[in-house]
């Protein structure tokens, strides 16, 4: 299935503007600051400059808090775990505090993170895996999925793929057929086609999974799946 | 969610033709002519008469076998295990042979079916208890659920309710918010409610569960699943 871009000049605005130059100047910009968030149970609050927040929504990480009272020139982002850590660890441009302490460490981070989302190493695999390919990768609720990643900004084109995450330990879903069939029809009549990432590793004892990285020893294997229409494949190429 | 009917009329045929009326007319139909079925190790092939293979299709039972030769006054009539046993022990109008002997009662077809599949006993619960309410019940695969229910035959009116199967000991389905959020987009986009069955009953053990009786011993507990829209419900009669 080839990206749906959502109006004309939009595979062109977006060729122009690669995701990952904006990542680059995002990082940039956030170090110079010395951007911080604050970690609490459910995200990560980011105060940002305004044009940090307008790079930061050109990239996809977070999502405006409009509600609150602020600054002129002051903004603040919703991150999720997986945005905020990828921020901190990955990109290295961001500070996090927590209960008005800042965080000295990525192995701090990650162990308060793990004991609010037990699956947040798998989770994370799978964010990065993407994010490092320079795919958008939003929350996939509505879809039933983990994820949803966009070849370029959603507002140029459709996300293309609705992403499922298994591990050897956390095997909820795509165990039975019937689930099978329900995310690959519901994946279908939006439009995506579903990707599932198998996150493999070791057998990870706790001690190491205190550590991010564990990180390094866990591999991404990636399977698509799809409804097989046999009248559709009649009398083609076979070597199509 | 209102039924809807496939055409103008639709309505006003199915009021005039109960399912439950046809359901009888079949029932004595078959015990008179001693219909007689084959067991396979994936279903059943019942033999019959052309009025009766009109009775059984008037009733959502089975699927006829077209590709295989015919005399002209018989039709070959395919059913599921969940079919074939309402029609042999719920109706007690059919009788079942394996490998060319006649199963002399319901223990015999009961340990058979189970044999090959582990979980017909909650299955098998499921759908009696939706066909002992005359709804019609076809099975849901095309949906990712295990069966979908029609209000009357599938010609007059599109299935209402997609229905998962649960029980204590196979939790396979909606373990996950994300398996919920997957089966409620979906049954929703098809305009259908998901209806999930809950079959409770006492731990059962290995001999209790060769007896069809413990199916008396098995409650069923409906609950619907709808997304909510909180936009919906604003401004609205609180007592509705």
């Amino acid at each position: 299935m080839s990206p749906r871009w959502k109006w004309k000049g939009a595979e062109a605005k977006a060729l122009a503007e690669p995701i990952s130059k904006t990542v680059s100047i995002l990082q940039s910009s956030l170090t110079r600051t010395e951007a911080s968030g604050l970690l609490s149970n459910h995200n990560v609050l980011l105060s940002v400059e305004a044009e940090q927040a307008e790079l930061l929504d050109r990239s996809c990480f977070g999502r405006p808090v409009v509600a609150c009272a602020e600054k002129e020139d002051k903004r603040w982002i919703q991150l999720t775990f997986e945005e905020a850590f990828f921020l901190f660890y990955n990109l290295n441009c961001i500070k996090i505090s927590l209960h008005g302490r800042r965080l000295e460490n990525e192995v701090e981070l990650w162990r308060f993170v793990r004991s609010i989302k037990p699956n947040f190493a798998t989770s994370y695999k799978a964010y990065s895996h993407l994010r490092l390919k320079n795919w958008i990768v939003r929350p996939g609720l509505q879809y039933g999925v983990d994820f949803v990643v966009y070849r370029h900004h959603p507002s140029l084109v459709h996300s293309e793929f609705a992403v499922l995450v298994k591990s050897v330990d956390g095997n909820d879903r795509l165990r039975v057929w019937s689930d099978s069939h329900c995310s690959v029809r519901l994946t279908g009549s939006v439009a995506k086609t579903l990707l599932v990432l198998y996150i493999n590793g070791e057998e990870v004892n706790r001690e190491d999974m205190n550590l991010p990285l564990c990180l390094e020893d866990y591999t991404v294997e990636e399977v698509t799946v799809r409804r097989w229409s046999p009248e559709l494949n009649r009398e083609h190429d076979l070597s199509l």
